[in-house]
């Protein structure tokens, strides 16, 4: 999608490097970052410089293509898949991504594994680009009916990024509604600001802008009452981990808004390709809950009256804070799952129809 | 309450000046502002260095002493009291409390009118002050029962500031947290950063730090997977506006707590004095909803590493946003009233038994 009026896509292999977005620098600062050893790649995904389940997915698998050029050794590539797999907790992509490398490249002849490598990252992101387009397409049918029943601007919240900085291109959550600009329909979406990192306000309402599709920020304790008012129309939102029963683990606060949106019968679904379904898992409470640094809620960075950069402490001194990144939304409380293949119940039926 | 060891209210009368916190500046600095006319006044209601609604309600009770001491005439009286219920919009006890000094003072001899308004405007903060210290007598019997069962500390979740710095003293969803800590009841609080404005972060967090009670500053987006973790006992938020048949208008968020305490099993508990009951009101969509400026959500203040006072921006520079200040909370997911006058149903009946 555009920056700028320029085509990109969250991340790329050249000359041996892979090229990310750094995302901790949006919407201040767009900059382009250059990772060369495995151990680049772990701590981008650490320091969330990329995020978003897809992406961090993808990021994993080219961390194994720079650890291959660094040292082509079986053991140093295990090391390695460990070390990205531990990089964060909650997203079930990253496991996900290094299996499917691995699967490949453990029974690879060393003087193959690195094209192997190079082939099967690219795939992982082909794939997921084309994942995330037909999500749209299909996330695209329920806001063409919306559309036709109301006649005027469909307005959809969503929670979090789950744009295509969170994903190769298109995103999850946002695809529908770029496929439905790109077709005409009006559409507004009340992007929530997602404390404490504020990834809607940084990452999606930037995206949003660039692409030109009308969008405010909302603090996220705001959706309840625009949803009480009628002024929410639909909810779209992305996942990090998607258990077989249809619940949904995504950043934290998605929660909340599929308790107000089920309070107003307003229609809540989530988007995401099914690399992000964890078909193991029965129990939500197993889910491993990433708790974060809990300077991101105390500081922000932003520009300060000069333009320059500055990051500021917000919070009393003597407070301390928790920083919990995710939860989880029960399935009963989620209207459909978009996925690649179609639209289904949240529940292990519905999930079984598609991909089983 | 106390502030770095000394006692304090949040407003007194003295040498004809009204003499307040301005709440603005708090955490970072504490600063006593001199109100001396009327319309400062209605600046320090407008502007938040006072807030909270029975603070707004007395401000506004001295706002008017304020303006006999400028100018002693019934007209002047009248635009000033209009211009103080005109100060913003959600909160009742501002029109509660104007409403009061007039009853007294459109009736009174001109050489008498200054000590009535004087001593009106002292009788509300005291009134005030002894309802909240009821609430809290009142409510301790909650902490105590969910103490006695426990027998470990008691977590209550909290939203906004409702703390004595929202009145004159005490607080009220603060208050049976003080009495129960002074009781020697171990309390521990979440405290909702509450945004856009932070008064979790930096008023309720603060005055709990200064009382020394145990408190954890977590996002607005972070209580539902505390109560879906078992790690809250109770909620207990303050309102704005209270309808009589029991819906709770209050900072914007509640709504979406309350949602999550039902979805639960956990109790949410809304503490008032019954200044803030709305008996005319029968339906919450009458109820005003104030909308503030934008620049609240985008900018925001704190110190920075050489210990200065900065605003940033922490927006992308294109995108717009929306700032509600209020949302409302449906009877049905408030477990009990806490009351000056005891515990009752969010209900007419329940309120009704206590109060007519």
């Amino acid at each position: 999608m555009k920056i700028e009026g320029k085509d990109y896509k969250t991340i790329w292999f050249e000359n041996d490097i892979v090229k990310i977005i750094d995302q901790t620098k949006l919407p201040h600062i767009f900059l382009i970052k250059e990772l060369k050893t495995c151990d680049d790649a772990v701590n981008a995904i650490k320091n969330m410089e990329v995020r978003g389940a897809p992406l961090i997915g993808a990021t994993a698998a080219y961390g194994l293509v720079l650890s291959i050029i660094e040292n082509n050794d079986l053991d140093f590539l295990k090391k390695s898949s460990e070390k990205l797999i531990n990089s964060r907790p909650t997203a079930i992509n990253l496991k996900w991504a290094v299996d499917r490398m691995l699967k490949k490249l453990l029974i690879a002849k060393k003087n193959e594994i690195l094209n192997l490598a190079i082939n099967e990252a690219k795939n992982i992101c082909d794939e997921d680009e084309k994942f995330c387009n037909q999500i749209g397409l299909n996330g695209l049918k329920l806001i063409e009916e919306t559309y036709k029943k109301k006649n005027q601007t469909v307005n959809i919240l969503t929670h979090c990024n789950a744009g295509w900085l969170a994903t190769i291109n298109w995103g999850t959550a946002t695809s529908p509604i770029y496929h439905a600009h790109k077709k005409g329909i009006p559409v507004h979406v009340w992007v929530d600001e997602t404390r404490p990192r504020n990834q809607g306000a940084n990452l999606t309402s930037y995206e949003l802008n660039e692409e030109g599709i009308n969008n405010t920020i909302i603090a996220d304790n705001t959706g309840g009452i625009l949803m009480q008012r009628g002024e929410v129309d639909m909810c779209i939102v992305g996942t990090d981990r998607t258990l077989s029963n249809g619940d949904v683990c995504n950043k934290i606060g998605t929660y909340l808004k599929a308790l107000a949106a089920y309070d107003n019968n307003i229609p809540f679904y989530v988007a995401l390709p099914s690399s992000t379904i964890d078909w193991e898992i029965k129990d939500h409470k197993q889910i491993p809950i990433e708790e974060r640094n809990p300077e991101e809620l105390s500081h922000l960075e932003g520009f300060d009256e000069l333009g320059d950069i500055k990051k500021i402490q917000i919070y009393p001194k003597k407070s301390k804070s928790l920083n919990l990144a995710f939860d989880v939304t029960p399935a009963k409380y989620v209207t459909k799952l978009i996925t690649e293949k179609g639209i289904c119940d949240a529940s292990l039926e519905g999930l079984n129809n598609l991909f089983k």
